[in-house]
């Protein structure tokens, strides 16, 4: 629960191209089932596993990863939520670190629109599944 | 599911003070378990119910009230959201039409913050229990 974690930290974790607008917020407090004491937690492996796999990628980011402190997603973690300027924002749900490589795929495609609806048939299965909620741009 | 509804509505229902850029998105297709069929459907008479009590407030409105097409939090609809420039953005489910009174205060408390970030105590019970996620604002 966000509650008690009212601020989201801020840490860049991979500098930018054109769409640097666009971010990945990835949870970084999800346990995901996990011990609470589990060191690193499911989320952070995820966030640290997404910031080592952007640079091997064939093309510049086309957007940044940012690390959060709960998207009040606990029940269905972990979690990570795309937003960008006049897009929809997603949120999705149940990823793991196996996940890395779709996230950034999907990330990807979604920079690569103005308004953040990516065609369903090109949505990666881990966005078509794990989608927990949307939210219109703000105007 | 949002495939098949890929553009959101924006007729605005509730015209606006100096916060007009806080809204309240209303799914007005969440079905909430009734019947496909049912006229007007669930989100459709949370979302008029709320657009008939705004004007009864001993205040005007600080936020506006936008339809919606499908906010992808089908399973526990009825849905609505909460978002503005600089704001979290919070999702919220389990919505009934008892929930107006609810869902004004709460959007008015919202609304006077500069970040989005109602301390706990003063969130509806509503908010508490039926937050579906949050997303962190556009930087």
């Amino acid at each position: 629960m966000d509650q008690s974690l009212p601020d989201a930290s801020c840490d860049e974790a991979a500098p930018q191209s054109a769409d640097a607008a666009v971010t990945l917020h990835v949870c970084v407090t999800c346990l995901a089932g996990e011990d609470r004491d589990t060191v690193p937690r499911a989320g952070r492996r995820l966030h640290d596993g997404l910031v080592e796999a952007l640079p091997r990628q064939d093309h510049p980011p086309s957007f940044r990863i940012v690390e959060v402190e709960c998207l009040s997603n606990c029940d269905r973690g972990c979690s990570a939520a795309l937003s960008g300027p006049g897009r929809w924002s997603y949120i999705y749900g149940d990823l793991t670190e196996t996940a890395v490589d779709d996230l950034i795929a999907g990330a990807t495609r979604y920079a690569a629109t103005t308004d953040g609806l990516v065609p369903w048939r090109e949505r990666p299965m881990i966005f078509r599944k794990g989608v927990i909620a949307r939210i219109p741009p703000s105007i």
